[in-house]
């Protein structure tokens, strides 16, 4: 009840009820899925996407999820029983949000690997998994299929979330690689908050050469194949998400793992990933929030994670050209082997974990925020920019666009729906659109 | 008079009359450029852009045109004449555009080459050039000095040309580069026709490293410089225009001349250059009419010119990750050093001197053409591939960005003033989108 009472305090942060929040957040992964049209075959027993199985699958999670869940939809608007969901929603509908960004990180709002077996688990996520069900049952513990629930699990959590803060739906897509393995996008464009926004998930697999195999690690790590090839399992979710409202940043994230297997059958594995937020206008509050939130889940695993993989994010978000960074960063890291396996997935899932609560916070304080064509119009000049780092530097789309058989909407689809490129555009000095290029010329410290 | 006739006939395809773009081809260059505001000194006896030089100015040309010269600005309205540009005028007032390109490319619209001496045609220029005058006064038979003097002389016909259909002024820029040499950008933003018109000169010098210079030719030749070294000189003029209008298309072109001088003080020259066509919707008289316009200005030098240069620009402007050409091409060709620098550099000149006749017809005939919302929308989104092409692909914005002390406004003002991206935006079989997708996929032939 705690959570309603705050809902009803923090009316200045948001249009929506909260309780309408709790009510998706412990029962829309079905019911409100039951309205999509998605292009694959359910699995046997799965029932994905089918309002009848809501209330059974619900039965798996906390007693609470399950008492709403049979309260229906349209009761479950102001009922009680959403208090179970009370700490998320104290996430996004806090009064002050950003004092309970850190209590946010340790929210377990889904089924996650602590709570339910495979089946149980891939019942939330926007589409049954790349691999196949009985595979990632039959090797649960191997950290391929580890990963690959922790990104479907990353790209639903993120999904609903901005479902329910935009009132629109995401465009699922499933698509398969012939050389092996596969992805599903979840694209939501022109919607009421986001003109863009998409949650993308890839898992392939193949023989790599070995050349292709170092270029893909950033030290270079020479590894040795049989004949040359070097099987490879990698997978990661990504995302960017444009909102339409100028003071709402754009924020991108993905995290990713590699596993390739040498020629005496011992593996290399890696991770990589990172956060990082690209507001058009500097706002102290919202860039401490945000780095704070990525600062503590780091902290939590290595004291100096957050000040390296800060540094490495403003250098590698350089658009180098322009000699500005993209946005005001977060972390970045890649190549993470480091100090064990389960302690490097531990970390990553952290930070996957952390993206609801470092995002959603600041878009629901803008949500209503009011703007002016010219601050339109910044915005749009910014998108540029942003395309310029995608198409020119970004190594991800580079080495996607090279790649015969990617899947170019996936890849592009972190392009703004539009942009805008003006001849000589120089703010004039002391305006709030050159207090965010003296930022972006020279990255600060936030925490 | 003839041309004036056909002026009142041709109501349909311009909303401007035929006498005030004559004046304006008699004697803008002087009078128009007047109100312009140059951060650039006047040179002695030069007297760029006041309006007391043009009647003197003008007396270097044709009778005609010293003749209309004299009647001021608003009397040369209805003034017969203005007859003495007929043939200009008939390039683009003619009913039925087309059939009069070949005798276009054969104007003489100003002070050319074969007309006046150095500084007489500087006068007619955007700006001073980016040599000094008195040096290249003193070389003006060497090659680099005749180039220089074409790429000025191309710049200001087009943008002269642009600015009489728009009606709006272009800003010109010039700047320099610290390591030698410099440029003259003319960009004319959010005009009346057009969303974005970029019309840039460059001229840079200085001493390159045996590598670089043979990444500069396409078919990587080796020279030897004197301790690795290799002076050179690099110049030319590049244009895209973007219309507003998603009937009338982008048009790029870019004419350039490189020489380096090896250890023995030998030189190495060559010529690039090619105009292509960027249309958002297929229309079968405007391609055919801009590639006869190339072809015929390609068949005076040799038959093989155009089968050649228009397959090398399909073939180059090609976007790989999307299977489909920028548009439907034009000429393109690199490397030109054959037969003999001056009948290469004649060539060069036809090509240049095309570029109002293959382009403005176009754009008159499209000026009033009504369009849609959804027209538009496809417009966007062609320009976000156009966009995609240029960062992505393009050696010419590969090598600026990647060069230390580039102008990236100048590299950059390519890009469209705003663009669009659509997740899997796919046109509905049948559609005009559909048909335009279709050519993109497989170029045809035009002529």
């Amino acid at each position: 009840m705690a959570t309603l009472v705050l809902c009803n305090m923090s009316r200045t942060v948001t249009r929506r009820c909260a309780a309408a929040h709790l009510k998706s957040l412990a029962c829309s992964r079905q019911t409100l899925s039951s309205t999509r049209s998605l292009p694959f075959t359910l699995l046997p027993g799965a029932g994905w996407f089918s309002r009848g199985t809501c209330f059974r699958l619900m039965s798996h999670g906390t007693a609470g999820k399950s008492a709403s869940s049979r309260l229906g939809r349209r009761a479950l608007l102001f009922s009680g029983a959403a208090v179970a969901s009370a700490a998320v929603a104290g996430l996004v509908f806090n009064a002050s949000h950003f004092h309970r960004a850190e209590m946010a990180t340790r929210v377990v709002p889904a089924m996650r690997e602590e709570e339910g077996n495979i089946l149980e688990r891939c019942r939330g996520f926007m589409s049954p998994p790349v691999t196949d069900i009985n595979v990632l049952q039959d090797r649960k513990d191997e950290m391929r299929t580890r990963m690959e629930m922790l990104i479907m699990e990353t790209q639903a959590e993120f999904c609903k979330a901005l479902e329910e803060v935009d009132g629109g739906k995401f465009k699922v897509d499933r698509w398969q690689r012939k050389e092996g393995g596969g992805g599903i996008s979840c694209v939501m464009q022109d919607g009421n908050a986001f003109e863009k926004a998409g949650v993308n998930v890839s898992v392939v697999f193949g023989n790599l050469t070995e050349e292709a195999a170092r270029q893909m690690r950033s030290r270079g790590k020479v590894l040795k194949g049989k004949d040359g090839k070097l099987p490879f399992v990698a997978m990661g979710v990504s995302s960017v998400i444009h909102p339409k409202n100028p003071h709402i940043p754009t924020v991108h994230f993905n995290y990713r793992y590699f596993e390739v297997e040498e020629e005496d059958g011992s593996k290399q594995w890696w991770f990589g990933g990172g956060t990082d937020l690209t507001p058009v206008y500097v706002n102290e509050e919202d860039g401490h929030h945000f780095h704070k939130a990525l600062k503590d889940a780091c902290d939590k695993h290595h004291s100096q994670y957050y000040p390296d993989f800060k540094k490495w994010c403003d250098r590698y978000f350089y658009v180098r050209h322009r000699g500005e960074t993209r946005g005001i960063g977060g972390i970045f890291f890649d190549d993470l082997d480091s100090p064990s396996q389960e302690e490097a997935f531990s970390f990553v899932k952290s930070c996957a974990r952390t993206v609801v609560p470092c995002y959603l916070p600041i878009v629901y304080k803008h949500l209503n925020d009011s703007f002016t064509q010219e601050e339109k119009d910044w915005q749009q000049v910014r998108r540029g920019r942003y395309v310029e780092f995608n198409l020119v530097y970004d190594r991800g789309v580079k080495f996607g666009l090279a790649t015969p058989g990617s899947r170019i909407e996936s890849i592009l689809m972190s392009l703004p729906l539009t942009a805008r490129w003006e001849y000589m555009h120089e703010p004039t000095k002391g305006t709030r659109e050159a207090e965010m290029l003296e930022v972006l010329r020279n990255p600060k410290e936030w925490v």
